[in-house]
């Protein structure tokens, strides 16, 4: 599966971050597609920031957004919801999501 | 690079995470041994709750402190400043560090 390697560039804090820490499960049928469609939906959404990934068998996705409210609003997007439950059932061995208010960041070149 | 491929067993929330993105240099000498050192180290510092990590070239660690001045007395340690000094002249091209409260939190078993 091909991540997105690059930094999110996002605004002063604060903003929210979704980490979204998964354990990928033996089957991927239909994975890639599904995470390129969700990647192309997220963009399009009120309040998107921006989004980090790494790994593969073992994923860290964080994506980022203007507020809680509009956080909340991507997880109820019908199509994500969708998704999610694909992810569920046959993608993710194991996942966790983390809900955050970032209050400092900085960088190698601040 | 090894990478922990193992869920962080963290607390109910609230709870500190500090979102570590990394892009790697071409320069990886030493680089694993002190990342080694480094995790051996956080574990044993005040407040540590756990670390999660993914991916290589493109690298997302995020560690999880009981709150705001145990992370950032992570940031002080001796050893651990030696190592970002490190990173930052040889090891990464660029990186972001987003320090957040963990307001919320949820996962596949719940």
């Amino acid at each position: 599966v091909t991540q997105h390697s690059a930094f999110a560039a996002t605004p002063d804090p604060p903003y929210v971050a979704v980490i979204f820490t998964a354990e990928a499960s033996d089957d991927d049928d239909g994975y890639a597609a599904t995470l390129t469609s969700m990647r192309e939906l997220a963009v399009r959404q009120p309040g998107f920031l921006g989004m980090e990934s790494a790994g593969d068998r073992f994923e860290i996705t964080v994506s980022y957004w203007r507020d809680e409210s509009d956080a909340r609003a991507w997880k109820t997007v019908a199509e994500h919801i969708a998704a999610q439950n694909l992810g569920r059932q046959r993608w993710y061995r194991d996942y966790r999501v983390r809900v955050c208010n970032v209050i400092r960041d900085y960088g190698a070149m601040q």
